[in-house]
């Protein structure tokens, strides 16, 4: 099976998620809109006869089916390149965990964006400020606490079971992503999460993520994505 | 099976949407909190030992397993209640419709409270009459003017298939609840959703559903949950 992963050509994003889980398992697949623009990919969102259009990107061409929503795609593709358990009450488990993460990515990007996308960040920048400091005091030592006890709960070395899954690769992201973003905050903060330094450093030291970082399939972070680096919000 | 519910026992907020699912269905199931106090929930949320603990209410105990995350919850009960298709493609487009109304409801959310969840409303009422405003300018005619989309392209009567789906039930719960919070804005902007409109009207008449609306389990909106009504943002 090929599979047509659909998302912004620029930006890591949401859709990064997905391209860490088709890269760990070897899988193959197009990037379409890096590979073709984005014209085929708002061809697919703007189709008035789709049946199932999806709402935003990203969004997977596997055979006839079209899903959305970066948790679903990986819930679907989990169990396909194994990077999930198996059974229901595993793959729920994993598909929860998601979900999660999901809710993080966006209190992630409303640290830059607390009033409109629609605005340009310049635009919401006190209350930006004040966003992402609440975000640092009360939610990230929340959320990746949480995940910490996870992990550390689960023996240290996965998220979930005995095996890599989706989970840890964007978990992966997440450390990378808020490093990028809030150096400064992150370094204070890190004491507090050795168990998700560690998964870290280990995912990005397997082999075929080690030879995605490095190659010219991972699009540098920039300030278009979720994780923005902007001087004023790493306090 | 007898479902276990947890959730704060003051609002409907998320809770709601499963709420709703279970109470159509007439599924047989304890609302834990109402009926034994938080302790009880907490005591769950709070368990050092347990393999799999929720991030935060809602979640679901069946059996054994214990579930969280709105969406996740009625993806597992959709099939068992028959409130979703069965087989997988259907399933997964109930599912993403679903998450994409948990975005939704994070948005509405975020109205009232922009900056933190840890703050008072009246410590972020500039920025949510900012947040409020643009919700309203650019959200809501995209997210409700895509579920309209959706309805009318399935003959209107049914957001999915020939069959009442718990995606029908979240979107009268989301009408219901943007008409309280924001009276005179939703009047403006129903025009733009007659599919909806109608929908909400049938399914605030099915029979288990009136009854439920009429009895004390329904609890009434209020200034604690997702749809708060402050006259100043519903300018």
């Amino acid at each position: 099976m090929r599979y047509e992963l659909y998302y912004w050509p620029e930006i890591q994003g949401r859709g990064e998620f997905i391209r860490l889980a088709l890269e760990e398992a070897g899988a193959d697949y197009v990037d379409v809109a890096r590979r073709r623009g984005v014209a085929a990919m708002e061809k697919i969102l703007e189709d008035k006869r789709a049946a199932r259009p999806p709402f935003a990107p990203p969004f997977l061409k596997a055979g006839k089916l079209v899903i959305a929503q970066t948790a679903e795609i990986l819930l679907y593709l989990g169990s396909r390149l194994n990077l999930a358990p198996r059974e229901e009450a595993g793959r729920l488990w994993a598909h929860q965990l998601q979900l999660t993460i999901s809710d993080l990515i966006v209190e992630i990007h409303d640290t830059h964006h607390p009033i409109s996308s629609a605005l340009y960040y310049e635009q919401q920048k006190a209350a930006a400020k004040q966003r992402a400091s609440a975000f640092w005091r009360d939610r990230v030592p929340k959320m990746l606490g949480y995940f910490e006890q996870v992990l550390q709960k689960n023996g240290g070395q996965y998220t979930i079971g005995r095996r890599l899954s989706y989970v840890d690769l964007s978990l992966f992201q997440i450390v990378e992503g808020l490093r990028y973003a809030f150096p400064r905050r992150m370094k204070r903060f890190e004491k507090n999460i050795p168990g998700l330094l560690a998964l870290h450093e280990r995912v990005r030291e397997r082999p075929r993520i080690k030879a995605y970082l490095a190659s010219e399939r991972r699009i540098p972070f920039n300030e278009w994505g979720i994780f923005r680096y902007y001087k004023e919000l790493d306090a």
